[in-house]
């Protein structure tokens, strides 16, 4: 089994779908050459029955992209397939992406059906999807709920009607990981022709599990993430690019690899976040304002006697250009004599404490100390 | 052992001491007084060594909160312990939290000392602050990367010397959560005077695997969690205390409790980001703005047959006032009708139809449709 995990982003599909964060037909191109560059397997550019502007955006990122595979998203509907097909024409590597209900909840609350019904629609889906391109995927949605053995015979028959994936999403974000990994796993031992296929993570973070879903995904046989910059996407959004791929690249002990050039990761998410007008906090892993930001004074004494004390990656690896050292009142001394030897003083330490003392009292009253502050205060 | 998680809230310690964040006086006690309300069983109050505001600080909530243990925070010095001690005075239940560096990195780049100099000072800094309060925290820092067999002689001889709570934090954000279970299990099997202390988590999310980490803690063995609201704190920050307490309340088959009143969660993380000035992301789970919200055709027309297709959780439950149907171009009929209901309007397919193709090209280009813009539509 292959250590490479493709990256399959829906930052244009399933992120695109969230409330204000629609884009025109310019910007999607915009995004979808971002995340060429940026390295991404596949690109989902979009739901082409959805709407006319959807569709031609499809299109057009078809043209713009050369080496991603673009994929588009469809329901198992001849109609939605249709226009999938019709989208997709011109790209150089198309894929399909269909798929059905699988949970009870969905089977009987949503479709108003049966097991039996959900299989024969999805085999039906994928025979059909298939018979326009050879990369068909297909989405047993709410995969996290479903009974596992149904889970199974689903995933069973869809690859042998011809599914190339096989994505498995966590709809709700209900899963913990250690369940993940169980249910991932008894798939790989009870479907007898899983190996035909690779199996996709597609994991929503309502409780902040996500990226840890999607890790324990693979640790047990998933090879396809599909994944959004700055983690958009439904309700509290899916599972982070850029999380997961700095935990492959942080932790080479797990043995996997994926073609995403981390130094795009902060450009990326940029990129979105002001296109979209969807803001990253500022505690958001990585790509955060503050992912790099050291403001108690035991930190930035750590950090500035040795930066891996508090660090475990390189700003500089994905695309930020420093750590920062901020003045706070919970600054220490080793931080005030840093932030003044850069602005080329240089003093005693019994002349420090004194100004530490002062430099305390006013951080306490103005909350950031700035190098404006820092003049004033020594006079 | 007791399944009652006990819930260690820092986000006036470890989340204030971001840049940005720092809340005078009156803010805190704000703070502390709906953490109260909230149902937290301890109140990291501050960090009293640091800046007299801060001591003041801590002084002031030991005044106005009741129930929570309040805990200030020191290094191992005699001069923090003194200082905590005296902001302490008036708590009802006062705790001390002192420690030093445990990983191999830490002690040799941060402490410039050995392995057993770093077990006599936190021994000694155990001791001396048990001699003021008897509860005494001690945090082995960056515990996620030190060395295994130290860490558990390190955790042995604290508890020897008086440590009621011994916490393991994983200040860099860097294991995986497998990791983080084995290690904790290690400890409960290779700690003899274990159960003599409860093991904490603290866990920086740089990988955004905070959460993960601390429910795989919890699992093996952890009793007591560190967290902060809106998961502010040190770089990418802390441990998202919603996340925790609503995965705990979700899965009742984990078996585990908290003292958290879930509908004051929404409430207090509007509070600390109105008062920090730290903006909380729209897809941030549990308090996110789109955390309840459905925008795609799919997810709409689902939610809207059987709200449990798309949500695990009633907004309700988290103090959210209501789930959220939002128009845009992804939009389908099902959500159409649903808001056209809702204005008074009763159409029949074949119209509908027309008014969904109208609307979709309306929604194409205003990306999100509102009431007065389907009043327009339907003119």
């Amino acid at each position: 089994m292959s250590n490479r995990i493709q990256i399959f982003d829906t930052t244009l599909r399933d992120g695109e779908q969230v409330p204000g964060c629609q884009l025109n037909r310019e910007e999607k191109v915009e995004v979808a050459l971002q995340l060429e560059l940026l390295g991404v397997d596949i690109i989902e550019a979009g739901f082409p029955i959805s709407s006319p502007g959807d569709f031609a955006s499809v299109q057009a990122i078809c043209d713009a992209v050369k080496e991603p595979t673009i994929c588009a998203l469809t329901r198992a509907k001849k109609e939605d397939i249709d226009a999938a097909v019709a989208a997709l024409k011109t790209a150089r590597k198309p894929r399909i992406h269909t798929g059905i209900g699988s949970s009870d909840v969905h089977i009987k609350h949503k479709f108003n059906s049966t097991r039996e019904e959900i299989i024969e629609r999805g085999v039906w889906a994928v025979k059909y999807a298939k018979s326009f391109v050879e990369d068909v995927e297909f989405f047993a949605e709410d995969a996290g709920r479903a009974d596992l053995a149904f889970l199974a015979q689903l995933t069973r028959e869809v690859i042998k009607a011809g599914a190339t994936v096989v994505n498995l999403p966590d709809t709700t974000g209900y899963l913990l990981p250690h369940v993940m990994h169980e249910r991932i796993k008894y798939l790989y031992e009870n479907v007898d022709n899983i190996h035909q296929a690779t199996i996709s993570m597609h994991n929503h973070n309502d409780l902040g599990l996500a990226t840890a879903n999607t890790i324990a995904g693979i640790q047990a046989g998933a090879r396809q993430v599909e994944v959004t910059i700055n983690g958009i996407g439904e309700r509290a959004g899916n599972t982070s690019l850029e999380e997961i791929a700095m935990i492959l690249n942080v932790h080479k002990d797990l043995g996997f690899t994926t073609g995403i050039k981390p130094k795009y990761l902060y450009p990326t998410s940029t990129l979105v976040s002001n296109l979209m007008g969807m803001h990253v906090q500022p505690n958001k892993a990585v790509v955060g304002a503050n992912a790099f930001a050291h403001s108690s004074g035991i930190h930035q004494d750590g950090f500035l006697k040795h930066a891996q004390n508090y660090e475990i990656m390189n700003p500089e690896d994905v695309g930020v250009s420093s750590s920062a050292i901020l003045l706070t009142s919970r600054s220490g001394r080793a931080a005030l004599r840093h932030r003044l030897t850069l602005l080329g003083f240089d003093f005693e330490k019994p002349e420090l404490d004194k100004i530490y003392t002062r430099f305390l009292l006013m951080a306490d009253e103005r909350k950031m100390i700035h190098d404006e502050d820092l003049k004033e205060l020594i006079g």
